[in-house]
């Protein structure tokens, strides 16, 4: 392989989603990707885009309070003039937190050792207007006891393919969760929460909008264990809207995993 | 006086006010008043508006978690078609949290007995992009302890003439804080909380912003006397924006204080 000139950089990135298509560049559409190629280049003097890849990639709508993204710069740049280069060159509701060099070899996917994602309901009758595009809005009480029940049966390492989305074009379906939690908020939000290396897509939405489903009482936590192997969508319950999701956290190894 | 027909209401809001021009209705300018007359208007199968009153207003961009209001509805309803029918008839920036009815005699502003407000400064380098509608974003590290010499200098009842909007109308310029704090938060904000029974124009945000240039070592904790005995607004700070002030809650009497 031949050896491609420039330092390599990793930044930590925060972003909320609304306006966005998801990660991955599309023509015609923003997308966190093709805002940030830009401005990596122009924080650099030049037009066009310099690639930007992230641990992976997350739908429309979803938020990220963290993602490691990685990207090689033709021009020598201090981590400060990278972090306000950055963030001069992308909208407010992008922010780069923090970057640093580092070695060639560097790849945020295959450096990555886990994820954690949350899914946030907020779980009572009146909306909340400072929320909106962050939560579900659930007015009917959920059961917290049942879905408790139900999620631990996620946990370990599973054929996913129930909570795999029609268009998902991952080779295997087998992924592991780490962990798996369940918890009211004081400020009346029902949190869920998934730790694992990597997900299929939608597999997080459909779980809990499938959690969901049993704490509404359409389903018994019981239920959860042949729905997982079934290995088939249709016996899966519904996939929760993108906004309520969001990126908390991504732990990263020191070399390839 | 003659008797006004049809039942008192008192009604529970939250909103956000990023797109309001603030609490009081004005020609040419979306206002929280104005979309809740309207709103109350509709859902009792009115057109035009039904007068809304609060417990005092709040400035352009300025964020409610709980303000009280007061109304009278010429129809019957149940507090539940109260509370959806405003949050139907307004958009998802404002919130109706709960409805009931009231004595005859009530009126919002003359049962309130005291209020919270909350200014919350975002005081690190990279912006959140979370929290841009509801922080003043301060990239400086303030001193906190500063501040929090200054601020108990505010408590109690004083002239507040200082602290004072060119425009304020007040009768009296006397007010009673009945306390102040100054606190970090974990996710990196500088929360100043201020509980008093009423605050003159602007009182809030300019004692924020007299605050931070303490906190900024423009000016020293011990000045803080001198800018309150001066009873002249160009002894204090900077008016802080409004879009990290909230009306945080508000306490209400059993009849007129």
């Amino acid at each position: 392989m031949a050896e491609r000139s420039g330092q390599m950089w990793m930044a930590t990135l925060a972003w909320r989603g609304t306006a966005y298509a998801g990660w991955q560049i599309q023509p015609n559409a923003p997308t966190i990707q093709g805002a940030l190629e830009a401005a990596v280049a122009a924080m650099c003097g030049l037009d066009g885009a310099i690639p930007v890849s992230a641990t992976g990639r997350t739908d429309a709508g979803v938020h990220a309070k963290m993602q490691i993204i990685g990207f090689r710069l033709p021009v020598e740049r201090t981590p400060h003039q990278v972090v306000s280069g950055i963030n001069h060159h992308t909208a407010s509701d992008i922010s780069c937190l923090q970057a640093q060099m580092m070695p060639d070899d560097f790849s945020p996917r295959r450096w990555a050792r886990g994820k954690l994602y949350r899914y946030r309901i907020l779980n009572r009758k009146p909306r909340c207007p400072f929320r909106a595009e962050f939560v579900w809005h659930m007015r009917t009480a959920l059961d917290v006891q049942a879905m408790s029940l139900a999620i631990p049966t996620l946990v370990g390492q599973h054929d996913f393919s129930s909570f795999r989305a029609a268009g998902c074009s991952a080779n295997t379906t087998v992924r592991t969760i780490q962990a798996a939690r369940c918890r009211r908020s004081e400020d009346d939000e029902l949190i869920l929460e998934f730790e694992g290396h990597g997900f299929l897509r939608h597999q997080v939405r459909i779980m809990a909008g499938t959690l969901v489903d049993i704490g509404l009482g359409r389903r018994s936590a019981s239920e959860m264990e042949d729905i997982l192997a079934a290995q088939d969508r249709a016996a899966a319950g519904q996939t929760a809207p993108a906004q309520g999701l969001t990126l908390v956290s991504v732990q990263m190894g020191d070399g390839p995993g």
